[in-house]
């Protein structure tokens, strides 16, 4: 059986396979290798998904190669404003992304387990597109609060011995990275998918799953004889 | 366990997950409802992957939901010019997927198959890109042979009581068509990747397998209540 990497996340790991997604781009590098699987729920924050862990990773499933752990967008929505059902304290999401870590590794303990953090939050660009109507003019999301959980995020991972990829401030390197990586201010454009895609390969190449070391499916057309191609599938 | 829609093929199956792809496009399509993984073997022919049928489609991997079947764009490379180790014989041709479709239905009686016939053949564009030298000036491929394939492929489809794309022909109705939908006379363009992936959905649809018919996992955000999210998680 092929191995697998789970992506597992909210909307941005849901649509990671739309047009350039980070989740297609990593299917298609990691070809002939590597069934990448998307458990992505659009909305959703670590207290909604906490309830329904068992379901997303079901006992009898097999053990991943990876799983990248994608959650605090929803989470960080400010509590007064009109995402305010979304929010999630910032300690609860601490606990629930060492909750989530620790199902998973007590059941996989091979697994590699990879964090991202929440993206920087483009204030101006969610205010022009507002889940609905936002008649108080404030945006229900701020760069500070995803900043604030992404700094969470990030301990979780130094206190779980587990990779992090620290979108928040990797976007942020970035002129412009407003318009350039997020298209309503918090969902990515093509180059924030590129994004997402190369420090994930990043990531994972660091533990030890890349395309120079991870077993390809089948001989490849470049290892096949010409003068007797039969031979290549002798087994 | 989500269910799977398996994509069998050569290389125009496996580099579906590439920008824009067919398969990139099946996954974002059937999100939250179907896992589509790629079983895509660049350069293979009908003979070659039937030696290995058993490794792509292990017996204890679960029931798909459905599987597309994409081969004969190698096997109709023609015997005397550079591509011809590629070559199969068309009766050949028409036995092996007989057989591949037997395993499967064998195997997994009620799993859908939809078989799609190697698209048209550009030999201008072949000739433009040849795989290495070409000496001869002849292209290793020609689009009347690829429409013979493709004849035998829905003959198949049709003995076997199997859905089918003809896919050669669906492509020679659009005007410009060598260009528009191939990138190098063979494999796709963006836009040859969006009929594949319109083609194979229809067929989908017509088996009962749609995006209105298959259960969504787990509840989505527009069917939690504001007032009371964790409601939806009760179980």
């Amino acid at each position: 059986m092929r191995s697998k990497i789970i992506l597992f996340g909210d909307s941005i790991t849901e649509e990671s396979f739309n047009n350039g997604g980070w989740g297609a781009s990593l299917a298609n590098h990691f070809s002939r290798m590597v069934d990448v699987m998307v458990r992505g729920y659009s909305g959703y924050n670590t207290r909604w998904i906490l309830k329904v862990l068992e379901k997303v990773f079901p006992v009898e499933s097999s053990t991943p190669l990876a799983v990248t752990i994608f959650f605090g967008a929803n989470d960080a929505c400010l509590v007064d404003r009109y995402g305010g059902f979304q929010h999630v304290p910032i300690n609860e999401y601490k606990q629930n992304l060492i909750s989530i870590i620790t199902l998973l590794k007590k059941r996989w303990p091979t697994t590699v387990v990879v964090l991202i953090t929440p993206p920087p939050i483009d204030e101006e660009g969610r205010l022009r597109n507002p889940y609905g109507k936002n008649p108080s003019g404030l945006p229900e999301r701020t760069n500070e609060a995803a900043g604030a959980y992404a700094k969470e995020c990030i301990a979780v991972a130094d206190e779980c011995g587990v990779s992090v990829v620290d979108l928040w401030s990797r976007m942020q390197q970035f002129p412009k990275w407003e318009k350039s990586f997020l298209r309503d201010g918090l969902h990515l454009t093509a180059k924030g998918n590129k994004i997402v895609f190369e420090e994930v390969v990043e990531k994972l190449k660091k533990e030890g799953l890349s395309v120079e070391t991870l077993p390809v499916d089948l001989p490849l057309f470049s290892d096949i004889d010409p003068q007797n191609p039969l031979k290549a599938f002798r087994t």
